[in-house]
């Protein structure tokens, strides 16, 4: 261990270095020493007060019953947290929304040549877990906001059915046009298979899990073991998420009782084609009667067959009718008044519907929270009430697309842009390593807690054993933290890229793989075999996100610096000028091996490839303004920790300070949002247009190189450089405070 | 095709400046100008009398039943060859060996734990393919020089047996001591995989081809495609072919009538425990039926179970008994006289003997061996016979162990020394791309020809089809046409790194892949059907090593030059130093990370690993000696290439020098041999120890430092530059001769 001690020390120094001032602490940054002091022990009791067994008994009773957007057990289990949250003293209110939620009236899926097969389509009761009983009360598998749908046509095999699989299909003369495609899982988040199928002209898609990925390749597949037995369906929303998440029909504004409804045929983010998943055991045969090229060698999966592209001889029909209703979202939202900055909140959450029993995913993290919100109670009667507002947040219709969590962004909207500190959110966690995403000017403060909290099974720090298999990997060893980029996929979305309210997302892992998700058999009883059956990381984790949550609400200042993410973005930056190197040179070669016959000369006659045609050419770009908007973050950054370090000359500028460093995120944010996708305003983060949960960073400019929209590059590249010079300023606002 | 043309130009412009002299052409190295118009005149004379439908014709005869070793359809092949040859004009013997040939009498695989299973153990009859009905007369799926046994343990699969898997079924704490080992085909010559088990305890061995490196997951199966269907078996042998090819009983000299032979148990190049290679099918059930920890990913194969490693709760029961016998080795050696140089030898080589039928492996090699020798035969009746003797031998008995070929090396020995100037291999060729290796001191000479003989498909030189792929893969253009280096697996072994005769191994290859390597299905109908249908190929093959063999057998000084040599053995130079670094780096890294306790910390403790233990840490050599003796070897051959350039003054003295470049490469050869494996005396090129086709090029440093023998990588280094040394001395005495 003397390796880890050393670095802890190092780490420890840097900060006593670059990061003390006298009015701040060594260890816990936004306090003065002897608030430092006071908030350890007030973590230290903290943690004391955390109790494992609570976490079992709330996710056995919370997994009980398949608990979807509209079921009986949904209203049961937000009454439950509810009625907890008030034992507990805060002050509760449950909100609804009405929400579209499309239930499966009809799922057909059978293929009609060159042989007969009707998919089953179902997910079989395991022996042993009573849970995957409850057939009849859970949803089968279905993908949400797929339309209704009656097509037949020969199959096409594309992999993961991501822009690059199309190239391939393109090189072999394949067309989906008026096909129907069969996509693997994985690759890209969901609702782009479908999304980039219709694009392409396809007229239906299936999506699989293929065991490779997602199955019996991975492990032993349960009940013997975690992962994706044959029958396993992965569910889950298709709308076009990263156009915008929430309720279809009330896109931008609060689905509240009397909120103006689109008829659904005007509803942009559902899916242009019917869209099914199914499990292996249903792809199989379908696959197996493909013929045409062999998939090349990375889209080959697992299953026992030779890959093939099709198009046909299979042939298939699928049929697919949902009943359109409305169905409630509730989210429990409960509040603990702040001591002295009531009108300052933090908000934390975790949705708590699932797509059946939901052990894993979401009732997880659910369980973390509702233990560090009941230690935290307790804190409070003690006479430690937090400084500022404590919101804990259970949020109903995450999984059809984050519904429950942006109908109440966008219905309170105006008050959060006011209020917010920060949002902390968590999902499903596991065991293993910590795994946290966020805001990067909240990157420094977040490192702190990663060295003070241990690992419950190695006694190091979370950052150590976090680091150790960064060290193991033969990668550079980690300094501090890195937080990874937001994307999408859970629900501090609407709060960090509608809102610009700075965020985290986090949970652990490594250590807790399988098939479940979003699956039957994600049960209590899979997770206490499999996952953390002890609930020590769930422990962990509300250790972690609990300090997170203390620390925002009762510093005095507002522990936010610029210096990590004038550094992140500089990368960012130059990730996107070496992007267009890339695509240039990469055009230019390829162009040249067209132009020398290279490709003809390497080409089997017998393969029957298209001639490839050229690649259009990138232009070379001005990146001068943002280069010179980055120099002058550098600069802006370290004047900021320069007078952080000097200390706050005048007191009674602290709540100014506060308020400007509270709404440094909000300036990263623009009102047009991204091109052709308006809801999605921050400029510095967002979710992939055609990756979906998976990031891009510096979005605006990064994907018009990518799309090779070169006009819209330029003019990204003066929003991006403005967005950045008004960062700048509010920067040199704040240092102003503080001198 | 631009910019093919300008390299073409290029390569020929660069051969003007460096390589032209006052007796040398610009195009054909070894000849005047005069005779290489004469030898140019001659070669597009042959090219004119290649008939593709006679190697149609002949691989119809020579495939129509099993031909192994020992059967009765081998002596008829040798008895068709030995005709034709006969009808062509040339001096044909026919020279018998007896040899160690053990064939099955019983084969027994059955698991009598967990569940009862027996293994097929053969290849059903495919319709529609009238040869794979002749199972009778075929000898079953076997490994040759597997000793006899009769063993029952628990299994344990691992991978692909070699090295680097049972380092991780160590950290792993499985041992295979007692144990059954299943092994997959690939990643090492297949005798490597008992040789290692059998060190590391285990008493018997499994070897089976997973449809991953060699089944559907290639392509579709036989009779569909050619890829190896469920049943196929690779045949083949398993002596310790590192340690010495050829008749085991007979180790070093010929296998004649009245030669010595070592009584069975002595016989040291047979297996140490009994090994059995099984299809896919037979497999299934046995790696289904293991449990203990879950394969890595890199050794997870394509059947349709999650892959574990064991030890057990499988059981299986070996039982393989053979017939020892000895059988006959027929080599078919046909002799062309040279009309002014008949003491000196050209030899061209290709065996006949197949595991079953052969149409692939050797007979579509040999078939363009025996154009090119009817074409040469055309030739000589015109007047132009070869100035120095051509000799074309059909090998037998190459399956077991490149027995036939090595048994008449070991025969004549001190003969070949004396007299050959270079063997030029062939064995099964296809479609594609030009695949060659051999002898660096003769790349320059090779390289013309490459540029010269055209691709039937696409209309340019070999050379060029083969350099378009590096440029396609973003890898360097060649400068010239690269052999590799010359591993083991062909009858060019006893020449090359037995006697130290300069040599060639040539195929064609990559349009034509499959699974039907020594199996049953490797017949006339698969390879017209999947290989190189019209035989363009293989008319293609019979152009360039036609013409390297006339070449050859016309220059009047011979092509060898030393800078090519010079180069490469600098980069393989380079390459021992690199992987001393490498290996140093890696003991002190994984000691840093034991010490600092970083694997304890990302390990899973469900996982079970064990503590690793320390590496033993690479002490830094003195590479020096190799380093200058090859400072010499590159002003050497500079002074020879300009000697070369400037011409023979006395023109009396080319016989002399003839004779000294002759035996060059014999200078690279040691009586002594490699450490422990005396037969192998070559210092630059071997067979791995632990490879076994596969090269390692400075075998006697580099196999010191990867095994960690220490004290020999110094007493290697002294032995390598004295090689070096000598070799630079008789270039030192070429260039007197042409002063």
């Amino acid at each position: 261990m003397k390796f880890l001690l050393s670095t802890l020390v190092f780490v420890f120094t840097f900060f006593l270095t670059t990061n003390s001032s006298f009015a701040q602490s060594k260890s816990v940054m936004g306090f003065s020493d002897d608030n430092a002091k006071k908030q350890l022990a007030l973590e230290a009791n903290f943690d004391t007060l955390l109790n494992s067994e609570n976490l079992d008994v709330w996710m056995k009773y919370l997994t009980a019953r398949p608990h979807h957007v509209g079921s009986p057990y949904d209203k049961k289990v937000v009454d439950f947290i509810a009625a907890k949250f008030k034992e507990w003293g805060y002050d509760v209110r449950i909100e609804k929304f009405n929400v579209l939620y499309p239930t499966p009236k009809l799922r057909l899926l059978e293929m009609t040549e060159p042989t007969k097969y009707t998919a089953s389509l179902i997910e079989p009761s395991i022996v042993g877990d009573k849970s995957s009983t409850q057939i009849d009360e859970a949803l089968p598998g279905y993908n949400i906001f797929s339309i209704d749908g009656d097509v037949t046509s020969e199959l096409v095999f594309v992999n993961y059915g991501i822009p690059a699989d199309y190239e391939e299909l393109e090189k072999r003369g394949i067309s989906v046009k008026g096909k129907i495609v069969i996509a693997k899982y994985a690759g890209s988040w969901r609702g782009i298979k479908p999304k980039l199928a219709a694009e392409k002209g396809a007229i239906g898609c299936i999506i699989y899990s293929d065991p490779k990925d997602d199955g019996y390749y991975q492990g032993d597949v349960y009940p013997i073991g975690p992962f994706k037995n044959k029958y396993g369906i992965q569910r889950g929303a298709v709308m076009d998420l990263p156009f915008a998440p929430g309720d279809p029909l009330t896109p931008g504004y609060g689905a509240t009782d009397n909120a103006k409804r689109l008829a659904i045929k005007d509803a942009t983010s559902l899916t242009k084609i019917p869209v099914l998943p199914i499990s292996y055991h249903d792809a199989l045969p379908l696959l197996k009667a493909l013929r045409g090229p062999v998939a090349p060698v990375n889209w080959r999966g697992a299953l026992p067959i030779t890959y093939h592209i099709g198009p046909g001889p299979a042939k298939v029909h699928l049929k697919l009718e949902f009943n359109w209703d409305l169905k409630p979202a509730y989210d429990v939202i409960a509040t603990l008044k702040g001591s002295t900055l009531p009108d300052e909140w933090v908000i934390r959450g975790n949705h708590h519907d699932a797509w059946v029993h939901g052990a894993n995913d979401p009732i997880s993290g659910l369980v973390a929270m509702m233990e560090e919100a009941r230690a935290v109670s307790i804190l409070a009667k003690q006479g430690h009430a937090p400084k500022r507002t404590l919101m804990y947040c259970a949020w109903g219709a995450e999984e059809p697309g984050l519904i429950g969590s942006t109908e109440w962004v966008e219905t309170h909207a105006k008050e959060l842009s006011e209020k917010v500190v920060a949002y902390i959110n968590t999902d499903g966690t596991g065991a293993g390593f910590l795994n946290a995403g966020g805001s990067h000017t909240l990157e420094k403060f977040f490192n702190e807690i990663t060295h003070v909290v241990h690992d419950p099974q190695k006694k190091v720090s979370v950052f150590d054993r976090r680091n150790a298999i960064n060290i193991a990997n033969n990668q550079p060893s980690w300094p501090y933290y890195k937080l990874a980029a937001l994307g999408s996929g859970s629900d501090y979305s609407p709060f960090f890229q509608h809102l610009g309210i700075s965020s985290f997302n986090m949970g652990f892992g490594g250590e807790s793989s399988g098939g479940e998700y979003h699956t039957m058999y994600d049960s209590y009883k899979l997770y206490k075999r499999f996952k953390d059956p002890t609930f020590q990381y769930g422990v962990t984790l509300a250790k972690v996100a609990g300090r997170t949550s203390l620390r925002l609400a009762n510093a005095e200042i507002l522990p936010f610096e610029f210096s990590h993410f004038s550094n992140i973005v500089s990368k960012y930056a130059d990730e996107l000028t070496k992007l267009a190197d890339q695509l240039r040179k990469d055009a230019e070669n390829h162009n040249k091996l067209i132009e020398n016959g290279i490709y003809d000369l390497v080409s089997n006659p017998k393969d029957n490839f298209k001639k490839p045609v050229p690649k259009i050419t990138v232009p070379y770009f001005n990146f001068a303004p943002i280069e010179n908007a980055l120099i002058e973050l550098k600069k802006n950054a370290s004047i900021f920790s320069m007078a952080y370090k000097e200390g706050i000359k005048n007191k009674a500028n602290i709540h100014k300070l506060n308020k400007v460093l509270k709404n440094m995120e909000s300036k990263l944010i623009r009102s047009h949002g991204l091109p052709r996708r308006s809801w999605y305003k921050h400029h510095i983060y967002a979710p992939g247009f055609y990756t979906g949960y998976g990031v891009k960073t510096l979005p605006g400019v990064r994907e018009a190189i990518e799309q090779k929209n070169f006009k819209e590059v330029t003019a990204q590249i003066t929003i991006l450089s403005e967005v950045l010079n008004g960062f700048n300023s509010s920067i040199i606002e704040a240092v102003k405070l503080m001198k």
